[in-house]
């Protein structure tokens, strides 16, 4: 039986979403949980895709299969007895088996969120970047409408980046002001590795004035990594919502 | 010169307010602080009252006298590249050389959150109580009134309170709720030792039917710490502000 799951997690005390020898990672948790409950059989569990260290997931969503006969709703009790409390698994369900939770996403939302207090905020340090500055956000909402739609964003992806076809589209890019903080929410059918942690940084960069948000359509033009701006940290970042 | 100054702290890595040997406090960090600013000079703070470990600020009020010719408005500037970042200087001002932080004291409002979410939310573990079970919110109000007003107090306190008159005024007792919370306010001219945390415990109980709204007059008469509701855990308490 295939098991859907949708999950969040803090990543401040993660070293990402993926498995990695010797540290603690989302996935490694969920799966030595995973084959507690299977008696030591191991379980892998394939997700829409990774979370590097310190980014945040609200639903995040993962498949995995078992034989064991477990209504599919009493998985969420069963492994958050298991696993940390900076991660819980919202909810489950059966799928078919033929679902596949990385091959089927059709759109992902994520979110940044930017706090502009004039002092680091105590309960925000690891929940929203901090960015003291004064920034125009009409300006910022200009150039994220040249974002959207189909692009390639090879300037907006790490120049790591081994995929090769770096169109994508994004579907929207709204900027919300909300008690002091701004929160980027970006939507699209695909993400390259850093995409929206680079929007996000550029557009900050466009809200303080050092870019005007006609240059985002030369950054795209560039196809050129150093082209666009800088890589907003990893603990602003939230993996939102995948839509399958 | 006194200098009066605001300040905001997440409570979950400290061992509480007051200075404790061997052990990280509020107090002592900004102690240290102050006194490396002071080339070593030991200098004190004084607070509005402490709080326990775990319970968080948003607004904890401190004095403290410096001969350091130093623009008030600087101070949280110079004192917050010195303390962690879980604890912060809102704003600094001066204050005459009679203010005093804890006997100037009118009111105190605190804060008590509870996440009524099926599943504990890993954003929340540190940051509000997870009580995952449906209350009455109308007959958590009506014994909730009961409690405003002057009375005495001692079966709202710890055991281990050694002030003699209990007695104190609750200006309001509200209680919200917002996005899947319940956030009790609660304002008043001064708080015995765990007061605030056997009222939101003793009020989660009315609001899951273990006592009547009333109960709590009975309660109050019987001065008996024995005859109120549980203490509610440390972390859903914030002291929110602090009023001169």
């Amino acid at each position: 039986m295939r098991i859907k799951c949708t999950v969040s997690y803090d990543g401040s005390q993660f070293y990402g979403y993926q498995v990695q020898p010797g540290q603690r990672t989302v996935q490694g948790e969920i799966e030595q949980a995973l084959s507690d409950v299977h008696k030591g059989k191991f379980v892998r569990i394939t997700a829409s895709g990774r979370t590097d260290a310190g980014v945040h997931a609200m639903g995040q969503v993962f498949h995995f299969d078992t034989d064991l006969q477990v209504p599919a709703a009493k998985w969420p009790v069963i492994l958050n007895q298991k696993i940390g409390d900076d991660v819980a698994v919202l909810s489950a369900e059966e799928a078919s088996e033929t679902f596949h939770a990385r091959f089927d996403v059709k759109t992902k939302e994520y979110r940044y969120i930017v706090n502009t207090s004039p002092v680091a905020l105590p309960f925000r340090r690891h929940y929203a970047v901090h960015y003291p500055y004064t920034v125009d956000i009409e300006a910022m909402r200009q150039a994220a409408a040249y974002l959207e739609g189909e692009h390639d964003f090879t300037s907006f992806s790490s120049a790591k980046t081994e995929v090769v076809d770096r169109v994508r589209n994004i579907e929207f890019i709204k900027i919300e002001a909300f008690e002091g903080e701004l929160i980027f929410r970006v939507k699209g059918n695909g993400f390259l590795y850093n995409m929206v942690r680079i929007i996000a940084g550029t557009l900050l960069e466009v809200g303080n004035g050092k870019y005007q948000p006609e240059d985002v359509l030369k950054m795209l033009e560039a196809k050129d990594r150093g082209a666009a701006g800088k890589t907003a940290p990893a603990h602003g970042l939230y993996l939102w919502e995948v839509n399958y």
